[in-house]
């Protein structure tokens, strides 16, 4: 029989073998469908789609019922690979060289996913299906696309099933460089604004007839900067605004245009509420424009909440397994872009621990081999701490639930 | 025989007739070259091009020789109609109606060329073709257009046949309303300029990864807008900036972009030479990115330069004809947008003085049959007086020369 370590870069070399490029299954849940099933795991395939949105398909497999119950979640669908001739090996091909296993997902975040399956599944194993209460696994394959059809909806459905975990761990790649330094508890909310400010028309030799909207979207842009958000908090770095575009399109050099647009993300702390910062931004850009002729409109995209686990004994029993397999005591981080445990959140206290980010995303995507086998471990060894710490009389939940 | 102000409107009539659209001269020139021709005008037809530019036809005509030269400089080509069924008369009918003279170039500015043609006609005549100096008249077909091929190659044309004027009336509408209000003695500077500013891409969540260039662009055009250029000066109102476009097309909102490009327009009065004026804006840009990672190019457009033809005998012989037929004192101005007196002011001092720009470049351009009529009289009476002021003992220049 297969070490659990052996299990798992076997999983992942069949999951990245199925180029399941967001929406596209390509497979990749039979894979993982058909090793959890044969273990004893309940699997439910859920199909979801809306109106203007692609189906997607998404798994719940769970075992055993009851408090506690613990949840791994992630993705099985992959970002593109780009130009294939790029790459050292073919992205779908899983091939294994220099102690690597290389491929779209490798890191982000097929590897992982197979690692807690694998972890699951001899824990399971050696516990001859008899679990102290549950352990499921929440799958999408809308991670990396809309997010639309993907876990909320999930959530949703677990919840209707009677399946909301207690707690849950969200197998994303978390370290920036090495396996072990960094476990992320939250994450900064996110907001999306375009902002469009309109003057008037009219030749550069006769501004005195025109209104420059050019001038005003850079006054208000330079307000913005020149009025840092906050300093930071407890588990947050400070709130940060990135202008990612300005737009104008004006071919013309001796006319001045009638509106420029822009285009901003903030990505904010626990200091900030959404509704309140959009109050704030819209505050700023009017008292900019206010001694001039211009006219704005500020609009917003839906936006990220921020969250975060307080910490406490779920990420202690995550950064002992951490610490024991690694020797690295992980930094509790909140940086970092978004992931699907801005929807977990609101079911129970979620960390995140998974593979390094250095390779996500770009050509030759890949992970060492000695990774998956010590992030195996890490998982089996938190889940077996983690039914010691929340099963049977030990009850207690410094996590807030 | 006709009056100098039935003329007038006559050769404009004619003139509207051609639709001389930049570069199309359509008969224009004809049109003018006929009535010149037959009061005895030498006319020289001038067809200059170059590589990637069409051919322009020109037009210099004179009479007399010897100093003092008077030149009346004008163009024929005229902008584009536009939609023409929205023209209350077609553009190119030269309608009389209402007591106004309709249709593309009414007023700028083959109205105008019909004035000075028919007043030197008129004074030729008076005269018995025997004249106290030179009068020229030097027209353009390439004014709207790029003014590649027109008055600078007429100009050094006219240098090399030993033609060049003492002094010079463009006849441009001036007015902004009613005819008498403003004289032009000169034009501010207009630099145009391309600044791009280059960072590095990444990740709106992880800004510390990138460097920012719109950031940059905000930050370095705020401190061009706060830093006025001047307060203006004896003849000129204060230097101006107008940002036209600053464009980015970064269609992701969650990506920092690699660069941002904007452009600029500078009317700079006489405290600015042009290349000191761009070592000043390189220099302030150069400081206001000077404490980040981001890399900038700024390149410029042929400029035009400042010029002001200093008030004397030449605005003031203008000046008293104006208030003569008008009631009115013209105001000497600066202001506005350029006209070809910026090629002539290199050969000699330059006055500009027209009809009015209320109806110029529109629909229903037109022209007061009043305003011809007073226009050609305050012509007429200027040509008299200049060759008694500049003419035999009176030699003696004030603007200049």
């Amino acid at each position: 029989m297969s070490s659990p370590a052996e299990n798992a870069v076997a999983i992942a070399q069949d999951l990245i073998r199925c180029p399941s490029v967001t929406p596209a299954d390509a497979g990749a849940l039979d894979a993982l469908d058909r090793p959890l099933a044969a273990a004893g795991f309940t699997c439910d395939r859920l199909t979801f789609g809306e109106d203007g949105t692609a189906d997607v398909d998404n798994l719940v497999a769970h075992i055993g019922s009851g408090a506690p119950h613990l949840c791994f979640a992630g993705h099985t669908d992959v970002v593109p690979p780009g130009d294939e001739s790029l790459w050292r090996h073919a992205p779908f091909s899983a091939a294994i060289a220099d102690g690597r296993l290389f491929g779209r997902g490798a890191s982000d975040m097929k590897g992982a996913v197979a690692c807690f399956a694998a972890a699951a599944i001899d824990y399971v194993a050696e516990r001859g299906g008899q679990l102290p209460g549950t352990i499921s696994l929440l799958i999408t394959g809308d991670e990396e696309g809309t997010a639309v059809n993907g876990t909320k909806k999930v959530l949703a459905w677990m919840e209707e099933a009677k399946l909301v975990p207690d707690h849950c761990l969200v197998g994303e790649p978390s370290n920036p460089a090495v396996l072990g330094e960094m476990i992320k508890i939250g994450r900064r909310g996110s907001l999306t604004g375009h902002l469009t400010v309109t003057g008037q028309q009219g030749h550069v030799a006769y501004p005195h007839l025109a209104a420059n909207p050019v001038k005003g979207i850079v006054t208000a842009l330079a307000k913005l900067y020149g009025t840092p958000l906050d300093s930071g908090s407890t588990h947050f770095s400070p709130s940060n605004l990135e202008v990612t575009s300005i737009d104008v399109g004006n071919p013309a050099t001796n006319v001045i245009p009638a509106r420029a647009e822009a285009r901003f993300n903030i990505r904010f702390n626990d200091n900030h509420e959404a509704e309140a910062l959009k109050a704030m931004l819209r505050g700023s850009i009017g008292a900019a424009l206010a001694d001039s002729e211009l006219t704005f409109a500020l609009d917003f995209a839906p936006h990220g909440d921020v969250f975060v686990t307080t910490p406490g004994a779920l990420d202690e029993l995550l950064s002992e397994a951490v610490t024991e397999f690694t020797g690295k005591t992980p930094v509790l981080s909140t940086g970092g872009g978004t992931s699907d445990a801005r929807f977990i959140k609101d079911y129970c206290p979620v960390v995140e621990f998974g593979l390094t980010t250095e390779t996500i995303h770009k050509t030759d995507e890949n992970a060492a081999l000695a990774d998956l086998e010590t992030l195996t471990a890490i998982y089996r060894r938190f889940i077996a701490r983690y039914f010691e710490t929340f099963g049977d009389g030990a009850s207690e939940d410094n996590n807030g639930r």
